[in-house]
C-alpha cells in the first residue's frame, strides 16, 4: 500500500470514529432521560399532589444532571484528542471502542446509582464507570501519540501530550477521592463528585490556560 | 499553539458541537413517540374498538407534534447560529451541552404533559423547558459574538446579532404570555403554544425577510 | 448578504438537513427492533417451547421487515433528491422535518399494525403513514425545483424532476390500491405492500435505467 | 447524466450511506444496555444484597459485552470496505441496509441469549445472526468489486479483494465450528464465539499484517 493511499485511509477512519462517538454519546445523553418516569396517573388528585410527585423525582434528576455533566466532560476529552489525532490504525479504533463501551453503560451506572442512592456499593460502580471512561482515554492518547497519530508543532508536541494526560491524572485522582468520602457518606461523595464536574465543566479551577 | 492550528482546532469543534446536536435532537424526535403506547389487545373487540382506542390517543399525539415543532424550531434557531458561527471554544462547547440537556428533557416533559393535560404544573413545567432552550440559545449567540466567534461581512454583523437576538426575545415574550394564560386554563395555554409554533414554523407573521 | 455567503450557508444546512435525517431514520430503524419482546422465562420449559416461542412473533418479525424496507425505501429516496438539491431555505428545512414527522412515527405505526393484524384499521392507520411520507418527498422536490435549488445540467433538468415526482405518484397509486385491498382481506393487503416493497427495494420492474 | 455528475453523487451517497450506518451501530450499541434492568428495589436490604443483584445481572453483562464485540467487529469490517470503496448505486444502497437489519436486530438476539443461557436455540438464533452480517458484507463487497466502485492501486486491488473476503471465510469457518460446539454444550459455544471475537478485536493471531 502507498503512504497516501494509508494516510487517505486513516482520515476517512478518523472521521468514522468521531462519527460512531458523537452518535453513542447522543443516544446515551438522550437515554438517560428514559429512566425519569413520569409520575402514576391514579396518584395524582390535585396540583399539589403533581409538585410532590416531581419533588419525588429529585434524586432522579440528580443523578441524570450528574451524568449528563460526566458524558459532556468525557466527550470534550475525547473531542480534544481528536483535534490533535489525525490519523487513526485499527488498535486505536478498538481503543475507542473500549471507551465507548464504558459511555453506553454508563445510563445503567446512572440508574443504579439513582435507585439506591443512600447505598455505598452503586457508588462505587458508578466510580469504576468514570475511572474506566477516564482510564481508556488515557489509553487512547498514550498509543495514538506512540505511534506518530498526533499532529502538532514539534516544538509543542510534548507540552500537549503532558497536559492532557497529567488533566486526566488529576481529574481521576479527585474522583478517587470524592468515592472514598463514600466510606464516610454516600451523599457526601456525590456531592464532591458534582462539586468535581461543575469545576470542569465551568472551567473554574485548574488551569483553563495551562490545558485548554 | 499557531494561529492556523488554533483556527482548525476550532473548525474541527464547531463540527463535532453540530454532530453530536443533530444527534441529540435525531434521538429526542423519535422517543417522544415511545410515550404512544399501542392499546392493550384484550381490550379490542372490533374495528370500532380499534378507532375508538387511537381516538384516545390524541392528547398523546398532539403534545407528540407539539413537542415536534418545538424541536424543530430550536434545531432550526440552532442551525441559523452555526451558519455564522465559524470557531468555537471550550465554553461554547459547554454552552451547547447546556442547550442539548433540555432538548433531551424535552420527552419528560412532553410525557409529563400529555399525562395530566387539564392541570397547570405540567403546562408550567413544559414552559420551563422552553423557556431554557430560548435562553441557552440566546446565551449561546451572545457568547459567541462577544468572542468574535462569529463570521459575517462587517457591515451586516451587528445586524445580524441584533435580529436574532431579537427573535429569541420575541419568540420567549409570546411563549411566557401562553404560559401565563394557563392561570384561566391549561387547554387553552397548550392552544396559544401550538399557534406560536405553527407561525415560526410556517414562517406566517413576524418578518420572515427581516429575520431570515 | 453577499451571494457567496449565501450559498454557503445553504451547503451548510443542506449538510445538517442530511445529518438530522441520517440521525432520524437511524434511530428509527433501530427502535422498530424494541417492539419484538424476548419471549416471558416462565412459560419456556424446553428448546421446542423455545422454537415455539420465536415462531409465535413471526407477526412482529413480518411487519419489522415490512417497515425496515418502508424505511430503507424513503431513506433512498429522499437521498436521491439531495442528490440533486444543493440548496436549501427555511421553507425546504421545515418540509424536510415534516417529513422526518412520519419518519419517526413509522414505528408506532408498525406496532399498531403487528398488534392487530387481522383488523382493517391498522392498515388504513400504516397505509395513510405511508401516503404522508410519499406526498411530503413530493412536495419537497415540488418546492425545492421551484425555488431553483436543483442543481443539475439544464439539458436534462426537466427530465429528472418528471422521473422523481413520477416515480412517487406510481409508488403511492400501488400502495393506495395494496390499501383497497384491504376490503377484501388485510392479509392481502400487507402482502401487497410487501410485494410493492420488494420490487423498489430490488429494483426489478418499473425501469431501473428510467428512474434511477 | 454526465459522468462528472454521476461520479459526485456516487461520492455522495457513499458518505450518507456511511453516516446512517453510523447512526445504527450508534443506536444498537446504546439499546443493548437498556437489556440490562436495575435490580427492584423492595429486594435490597443491604451493600451484600446490592453486590449479590448486581452478580446475578453478570450474564446480562457477559452477552452486552459479547454483543458489543460482535457489533464493533463488523463496524470495523464496513469501515474497512468504505476505505477502498468510493463509489456507490442503488443497489449497493440496499445491500447496505440488508446488513444493517441486521445489525439493528442484534440487541434482540442479545436478550434472547441472556434470557435462556443454557439453550442451545438461543445460540443457534445467535449465530445465524453473526453468519447474516457476515454473508451481506461480503456479497456488499462483492458487488462493489465487480461493479468497480473499489479504488486501489492496480498492483494491489486484486490482494485487497482477497484478503477482505478470505477474511470473512475464515471468521465464519470459525464461528460455525463454535455454533457446532452448541451439541456438547451452550456454555462451551458461547465461550469459543467470545474467544473468536477477542482475538479479531485484539488482533491477536491470524495476520493482523496480511489483513490489516
Amino acid at each position: 500500500m502507498t503512504d497516501a493511499n494509508y494516510n487517505r485511509f486513516a482520515g476517512q477512519n478518523v472521521k468514522r470514529i468521531e462519527a460512531i462517538s458523537d452518535g453513542v454519546f447522543a443516544v446515551a445523553l438522550t437515554l438517560l432521560v428514559l429512566d425519569i418516569r413520569v409520575p402514576v396517573t391514579e396518584a395524582i388528585h390535585s396540583e399539589g399532589d403533581l409538585v410532590h410527585a416531581l419533588c419525588g423525582l429529585m434524586p432522579k434528576f440528580l443523578s441524570y444532571f450528574l451524568s449528563f455533566m460526566t458524558l459532556g466532560i468525557f466527550w470534550t476529552g475525547q473531542s480534544a484528542q481528536y483535534y490533535y489525532i489525525e490519523r487513526s490504525d485499527r488498535d486505536l479504533s478498538w481503543i475507542s471502542l473500549f471507551f465507548l463501551l464504558f459511555v453506553s453503560l454508563l445510563p445503567f451506572s446512572t440508574a443504579f446509582l439513582s435507585a439506591f442512592l443512600p447505598y455505598k456499593f452503586p457508588v462505587f460502580v458508578y466510580w469504576l464507570n468514570i475511572f474506566m471512561l477516564g482510564f481508556s482515554l488515557y489509553i487512547h492518547w498514550q498509543y495514538a501519540y506512540k505511534k506518530g497519530f498526533v499532529n502538532a508543532p514539534e516544538s509543542e508536541r510534548a507540552a500537549i501530550g503532558k497536559a492532557i494526560k497529567l488533566r486526566i491524572i488529576r481529574a481521576q485522582t479527585l474522583y478517587g477521592c470524592a468515592a472514598l468520602l463514600c466510606l464516610v457518606n454516600s451523599y457526601l461523595s456525590i456531592a464532591m463528585i458534582i462539586l468535581i464536574q461543575l469545576n470542569y465543566a465551568l472551567g473554574l479551577v485548574s488551569g483553563r490556560e495551562k490545558n485548554r
